[in-house]
């Protein structure tokens, strides 16, 4: 270890032979497991067919209940479940509910790798799930068009198809940070937050059929709910990577994200990506909805409403550890965590125990796509010490994720959209771990 | 288009807009709800919210009911499941069912991408799917090691974590191709077959742990089901890319994928990623179970059995358009399929229209994983021709994927694992879609 750094518990080689050799150097038993080998008191009395005869000390006492009988049912259901022991995990509202709840979080906490699973993706709603017949769904595009289409799902299933992973955050993910820090799970302060494999059309594609007029310079998005919900979509985004979707994650959309038609706008705040896609109209100017003056527009310090905020910022946060979770022993273990930014691929992202004083580069999972969740990480020993964690993510355009000082100081306290600074989870000397503003 | 070359309906140049502009030089309808739009009857009578005056001349006649009334429950189950709209895309049987089925399959011809929902991956089981516990599961691994571990599920979590893609394909997948043509859909004749995104701990520095001795050359691992199923795996795997996996496309192993635990062997045949996981033991020989003696050996034309064969060929199947489909109209349409190898990367995949005289570079949809499902499409117009469509993938370590006649000079008939011959589906002129041996 270089003298010159701070002993900060980051194993200074990312090489991870090296993470465990230092765990045990540290003092910390590098696999529990072997220690709880070493020490357990059970004796064998039934051991499992062959076994041979230089068996640990404390192997199982007998053939598990599960090994004596054929698994009951023995295929499982069509289209399977979670184990009953993963029943916890599973999308939740906030503590804190409002009188008419309108979402559900990732329990991210829980997840692993790059994708949400369908039945855990985040939902918020403007006025529930809509029932929707696909054979009678139709996309209407008009307006600024030479040929004004209606089309069909098994229209839109004949264009050539694209399949690209995405994350979808919704703008007011974690904005009760703008506050005070939230007493809840990482789940409950930034689970509006999910991401997929997306497969679907080119919007450009459906845009070239109709042929757009010269003046065509702004798109309304309509979806079939009963709020009607709209926004309006610059062209250049509906010309750069715009898709009309149908499949999530290798299957049909499911219900709660649109099905069968959403809009995905990659990187784009998540209301723009309009669920039930039922009509697209082609204009020369913004639509001036409703959730684009008086909802999602963030006011800002002076007072004035900063509109069209379309990207979502550069963001990170770790997930193991985090908060409410408490650590089981000292050790080696891993901090991990998830990274995206609404302008492209992350660059890189960096780890501090310290609450920022130091810190260190974490190791990315790849391939790392643009505009996707991207998951980080890093070695750790803990070895009782106090320690404020934190994750800041840099981007390929250049962004890096602000403090939550920074962030305050450009957008003050009034706005409710596009929290995206650093999160600081407080490990105690029991382990404990809490959200804290630091 | 050149005119030395066969119009064989695929266009020469793979740019995505000239695929509609051929469609409509073809004489097709190049978007099927546009010639819709221009023929429909119905007069508007109930217009939508905020609907323009120029509307195309058949919007829906009323705004569809969905949009009435908020959806019922405003929120989705805490843990989602898909639209009712789907209940047919569920993993089923085949037609020919044994009377002791053992096995579901992948619906291939119902999903986009490169993923299978945890919901819709395939199952074969040796003695059904056990009901673990994970806080009473353990992994002992011992024999010529150092020392002798017992893991729990809280251990292993400890340990530095990886995700990756990769498939995994039961060696008897497409089998019943050796005697005949199956008269069912691409779920039944190729549908052992299905594709993740793994996490989990490398299995190397599991034994790195435990440490190996120096006769260390072969390692046994059996599963907690009450077959106790057990193959043996070569040292040089498990140092390679092997991963003890807790993770499948973001959550825990699904309970008939082996939760909490499975081995996962990259390429290998599929009963080699041992499922429900509790022993791996350290040898310097096979150990000849039951799985790699009377069963899991290939049968070759003079009588011998060649054991062994470890890896998954390189292979591809056209999922859309497949067997028992029938064309909807002619013009545009995408072919599309998924390619694959236990060798690693898909190199190249091209497609026939006529029966293998003629082939077609596909492109794939990236990143292009090692050992990973890989999507291919290629355009095609459709006039209403006589068609044999065939799909031929080619590894990044040389292999090509044989003809059935290839495959059964080399293998003979009478081995009933490792079928990766081309598939042949022949499009008739009325449009039905049918599996035909050529």
């Amino acid at each position: 270890m270089d003298p010159d750094q701070p002993d900060t518990g980051v194993p200074a080689s990312p090489r991870r032979r090296r993470f465990i050799a230092l765990a045990a150097a540290a003092g910390a038993a590098a696999v529990p497991g072997a220690a709880q080998a070493a020490t357990g008191d059970d004796v064998p009395t039934n051991l499992p067919p062959n076994l041979p005869p230089n068996v640990p000390p404390n192997v199982p006492p007998q053939v598990p209940e599960w090994m004596r009988a054929p698994g009951a049912g023995f295929l499982s259901p069509p289209y399977g479940l979670p184990s009953p022991f993963e029943k916890n995990v599973v999308r939740k509202l906030p503590d804190q509910v409002a009188a008419f709840p309108t979402a559900t979080r990732t329990p991210l906490q829980s997840l692993f790798g790059s994708l949400t699973p369908n039945g855990l993706f985040f939902e918020r709603h403007h006025a529930g799930v809509p029932a929707i017949d696909p054979a009678q769904h139709r996309l209407m595009l008009h307006g600024l068009v030479e040929r004004p289409l209606l089309l069909s799902m098994k229209d839109l299933l004949r264009f050539p198809a694209v399949s690209r992973s995405h994350f979808i955050e919704c703008s007011g993910n974690s904005i009760a940070e703008f506050k005070a820090p939230g007493q809840g799970t990482v789940q409950d302060i930034h689970g509006l937050l999910s991401g997929a494999e997306w497969t679907g059309v080119r919007l450009s594609d459906v845009l070239a059929e109709a042929g757009l007029l010269p003046s065509a310079s702004w798109i309304l998005a309509e979806g079939a709910d009963a709020a009607a919900m709209s926004r309006s979509i610059p062209l250049a985004k509906a010309l750069d990577d715009a898709l009309l979707v149908y499949g999530q994650n290798g299957e049909m959309l499911r219900p709660e994200q649109g099905y069968p038609l959403r809009l995905l706008l990659p990187g784009f705040e998540g209301n723009m990506n309009i669920k039930w896609l039922r009509r697209l109209k082609v204009g020369d100017a913004p639509f001036q909805t409703r959730e684009e003056t008086s909802k999602y527009t963030d006011l800002m310090p002076d007072g004035t409403a900063r509109q069209f905020t379309f990207q979502m910022g550069v963001k990170s946060v770790i997930t193991a550890p985090s908060a409410r979770q408490v650590l089981d022993g000292h050790g080696f273990r891993e901090i991990s965590g998830l990274a995206w930014s609404g302008q492209g691929r992350i660059a890189r992202v960096e780890v501090s125990l310290d609450g920022g004083r130091h810190w260190e580069a974490a190791a990315l999972d790849g391939p790392v796509q643009s505009r996707a969740l991207t998951r980080f990480r890093c070695p750790w020993v803990w070895a009782g010490q106090e320690a404020i964690l934190q994750s800041r993510a840099f981007d390929e355009a250049g962004n890096v994720q602000p403090t939550r000082a920074a962030l305050l100081a450009s957008d003050g306290q009034h706005s409710i959209y596009h929290y995206n600074a650093i999160q600081s989870w407080q490990v105690a000397r029991n382990g404990e771990v809490s959200n804290v503003h630091v």
